[in-house]
């Protein structure tokens, strides 16, 4: 079994209830890997036999660190239209929310459609080198990331880099087909826009991240294991707050996510 | 008393509940003008006696129309940690979910800051003709909307645009000082990205918006009745939903919000 099925695996505990653990394979600094813990939320509402459709919005809001060890997932339809659904979702550990959650899922239909934010020029993802080092910390050796542009500081040394935007080539590692679930925590890879602006490892914690869905789920089987080209920047960073903007293409250069998160910092 | 402060008023029914009503001064095609529903649940938030801080981060999802009338707004905290806070929000129709909300509140602190994305050059808005009709829905006159670029198609002839930005200057009408309630209506004034891409008036409803304050209480009030310089794209258009981007700066260019969205639409 991939590290990433094992990881947000929930047990049921009666319907729109189940119990779910903290991963140390996903483990970040506090608390694990913000990425799976959007994955787990997502995985609440799609194993719930009352959904319809596939994911289109969702959006999680980080309201603790998650201690290690288990956590109640909560999810329910808040409402359930002709193609649309609403759910609302809470993880719980004691008697505390350490996670809440919203998500629209739908039966889509084709329609006329286009990219407005076409893939970046980039060269192959064989032809970029990966970081020859382990991560450090170990959510981040369960994806292989070849960064284009806009790495991680070679020096962290407080140098104002005028902007903050990262591209790179990512996907599981070892390689697992795509599936909503791991492009939700795909979304949330790149290392905070604050230390790639500053180059200066500042303390800090993502608040809330919302993940926009723009794919079925024959997309992402067409997609598979392959690469995706991940781009992120910040707009602003203000008094204790800064967001991001993700974007994620496939091989192909289809726009499969586009994604925002907004992080606390301290300094 | 201003319109909007009419509608977004809740009359208390006991800790977090509220009565509100929908008001035909921010009535749209099909139901309330989105940012003034979104305007209502991030009121029942402010409201709270429990609140703590000011809004960080805040997604709205519509979950149905709203029927003329009255709805149930219910807030409460589902975590409360030093220095921020989780909300969860429901409006209420009769025993169905209408819009479902989140909300970051925080005590923010002075920090170094950065915008990273500037405002865009533009005429002054007295430079800037208003449109010279009414509004084909009533809560258009409610807002000064002045088009620097991108605004109504001419015709309706399905020409496709090849970009779906718009521009404008933009305020309350009359004039009213901002405040973080109607910055987050304002965050929903742009008409929809496909009829700007395509010309054509397709049927569609916005099913989620997540709003970002990059702004403290005391920049509202330097602000005040000053107007904004918003900016919507959208990203990608696919198989019945569509994304936008939003900036909102004000005159001194300060990046007050970035907000997105996800939109429904026919065809």
């Amino acid at each position: 079994m991939h590290a990433f099925d094992a990881a947000i695996a929930l047990a049921p505990q009666g319907e729109g209830a189940w119990q779910g653990h903290t991963s140390p394979a996903y483990a970040n600094m506090i608390g694990p890997f913000g990425g799976i813990t959007a994955a787990q939320a997502l995985n609440a509402v799609l194993q719930h036999p009352q959904r319809l459709g596939e994911p289109v919005s969702f959006t999680v809001n980080f309201a603790a660190a998650l201690s290690d060890g288990s956590f109640l997932a909560l999810a329910r339809p808040a409402r359930t239209n002709r193609s649309t659904q609403h759910w609302v979702v809470e993880f719980r550990q004691g008697d505390q929310a350490v996670a809440t959650a919203t998500a629209v899922t739908a039966l889509r239909r084709e329609t006329w459609s286009a990219t407005e934010s076409p893939m970046p020029d980039a060269p192959r993802p064989q032809d970029v080198a990966p970081p020859g080092h382990a991560g450090r910390v170990e959510w981040l050796n369960r994806y292989e990331m070849r960064f284009i542009e806009g790495g991680f500081p070679p020096a962290w040394n407080g140098a104002d880099e005028q902007d903050s935007r990262t591209r790179l080539w990512v996907r599981d590692k070892p390689p697992r087909p795509l599936d909503f679930a791991s492009l939700a925590a795909i979304a949330d890879v790149f290392f905070p826009r604050i230390w790639r602006r500053r180059a200066k490892l500042t303390p800090l914690g993502t608040v809330s991240m919302t993940v926009y869905f723009h794919c079925s789920q024959a997309q992402l089987q067409a997609t598979g294991t392959g690469y995706l080209l991940g781009q992120a920047q910040a707009q602003a960073f203000r008094d204790g707050y800064f967001d991001q903007t993700v974007q994620l293409w496939n091989e192909a250069g289809e726009l499969l996510v586009t994604s925002h998160q907004i992080v606390y910092y301290k300094e």
